[in-house]
């Protein structure tokens, strides 16, 4: 799919809904060079240190988190709308058994400004280098997020992302 | 100004133009219920643990520090444009030192799901409630901001408020 630069603000309500919705792919490459993704339903976007970022969650155990951690940028990835079984596969089965982006129908292709993987099926892509970390600290969440999410540890690493470029087919607005 | 309910996504393009124009105003009450406010230029909103919410970063050494850390609750005030005088005083001056809000033409009003204050002359308010914090990793960094925004230490704090509310002007469009 063809795209062209964007503002990074541009489709945010578009964006929110499918995170909310079905979901993002947050895709890295792994220490090897092989592209992977993961389906993330959580995340924001904004400015801060006077650069637009995207902020997302992974769990230490996720493979995910080995890639992030090994080459500091990502991609995350809006899909047009009806790529439901791709997100089921990618939220559900871990990069580390098997081909699950193949059994997704995705074909990878690379970023532009970072060495991590984009999907040619995604109308939106942000690529996003990571400029901090932190981690959710068990000891400040409400209960209501302590004993939800968190009830079996595994608490999320948060990845600043700044946002390097925004880029979207023609028609995203059409497909997302 | 009376305001109605709206979804937190509205508008965001706009939120995020004065975000990194010249701010919005971050509101807590201090430990004696008096209104405060300084103006922020950086933060991000999103969708986590299934909950809409609004980041915003704090350094200890400010007065809203003390506030949030006592009331756990905060709002964020997208100002009307025109406002300059206001961003630029609350920017500027603390709120341990005199009452800014009345130097700046703020007129403090209760916001309705939390205990802390809105202002009537701005057309957009969000109200949220602290259901996380953690704090940046001076370790974390990459160089450009740990020599920049950092270069003299006070880290940010971030606080991770769930929305609750967000109210608009009906001609909010018009006056941001």
């Amino acid at each position: 799919m063809e795209r062209v630069e964007i503002a990074h603000t541009d489709h945010y309500e578009r964006v929110m809904k499918a995170l909310t919705g079905g979901g993002l792919l947050l895709a890295a490459n792994d220490a090897t060079g092989r592209p992977n993704a993961m389906t993330i339903g959580w995340g924001a976007i904004g400015s801060i240190w006077s650069m637009p970022v995207w902020i997302v969650l992974v769990r230490p155990s996720r493979y995910t988190y080995q890639c992030i951690e090994h080459g500091d940028c990502f991609t995350v990835n809006v899909p047009a709308s009806g790529m439901d079984q791709a997100l089921a596969i990618c939220g559900s089965r871990s990069g580390r058994d098997g081909d699950k982006l193949a059994d997704s129908n995705l074909t990878a292709a690379p970023a532009v400004e970072v060495p991590a993987p984009t999907f040619k099926e995604c109308p939106l892509v942000y690529e996003c280098v990571v400029v901090h970390r932190n981690d959710v600290q068990p000891a400040a969440l409400i209960p209501e997020i302590a004993n939800g999410p968190y009830a079996n540890g595994d608490y999320h690493r948060l990845y600043y992302g700044r946002i390097l470029a925004t880029r979207a087919a023609a028609n995203a607005a059409d497909l997302l």
